[in-house]
């Protein structure tokens, strides 16, 4: 078994796979019961190491019973936080966030102008004006700590980040880290107790 | 005159000490002429570097008259751009970002929400809401190439920065680069013509 430890691979796994409803399908019709069936998988899977931010793993905590949730199998996910304050990103980073946003912000107001010049019922003028404005500012960015703390773990465990977040996948790309299409997540598990087989790792 | 190359200071300026009314008034009626005359004052103190990223200059261009702005004085002025590839940024700012993004975003979501609520004539509505959400996504945020150009640039010389800009001074502080209140800059560079003399540089 030794030599394993210095071939295992990393995972950094997201709360959308156990919570979107199109991507768990192939592990459980529930939260819960997605990542019960995940954790029964990772038991099987020696070369892979899984790893969770802790406000990831809070964000999903959200969505599943506790109480179900085995403490033996929490074995195979392990929570950690980046290291947010030991880590650098490159500075070109900044001016591609900052591009974004302004796009966003500007796309925002003509949003907003919109809505004042809707000639709908207030009501439906304010729905409407939520949708558009959430679509325009917050779909494909990173946006939330937890997006962050995604990025930074894959980036200092050199891992694989495994999302169904565009906003998340995009900033992946520019950063350079590996990531999966979130449906063949559990093909991956799958193919990986197999490579684990190979090699003689049972 | 050599041992003064090791004690030069380097500056970064930013285009708002000469178009901000209030910042350039000490140098000059019009951006042309405190530009004219910051030059002049640089080429007396040979213990200070200025440099202006490209981006920053080209802004300034559009506000003074090109043809006026002597070209000898301009080796006073060095134009030069941050490593943008190379330079590393601290982690822990783009969860700052990120935050200070996130609430701006929800308070320009309220703004909206008032606008079309608003029983103001159209036109009127229209205009506050542009104001207000002006300034609810971008005051006291870096939110341009050339604002993070003047940061890194800063960074990258161990320089200080001067600009008039809240949000780039407020970045300046979390990333630990030196500034000064902008409408102190002619007597900071009167003091120095001063210090020169008095280490004997004149």
């Amino acid at each position: 078994m030794a030599p394993a430890r210095f071939n295992k691979d990393r995972v950094v796994l997201d709360t959308s796979l156990f919570v979107n409803p199109d991507v768990r399908a192939s592990l459980g019709p529930t939260p819960t019961e997605a990542l019960e069936a995940f954790l029964f998988i990772a038991a099987q899977i020696p070369i892979l190491e899984f790893y969770m931010p802790p406000s990831i793993f809070e964000e999903l905590m959200n969505f599943v019973q506790r109480e179900s949730i085995s403490g033996d199998l929490l074995v195979y996910l392990n929570q950690k936080s980046p290291r947010r304050h030991e880590l650098t990103t490159p500075a070109f980073l900044l001016y591609e966030l900052v591009d974004d946003i302004r796009e966003r912000v500007n796309k925002g107001m003509r949003v907003a102008e919109q809505a004042v010049r809707s000639e709908k019922p207030l009501n439906e003028a304010i729905q409407e004006l939520r949708r558009k404005y959430r679509d325009a500012l917050r779909e494909g960015i990173i946006d939330s700590k937890e997006d962050v703390d995604l990025l930074l773990l894959a980036m200092e465990l050199d891992a694989l980040l495994i999302t169904a977040d565009q906003g998340v996948v995009k900033w992946a790309d520019k950063l350079g880290i590996r990531w999966l299409l979130p449906e063949k997540f559990k093909e991956y598990l799958m193919g990986s107790i197999k490579k684990a087989e190979l090699l003689g790792e049972e």
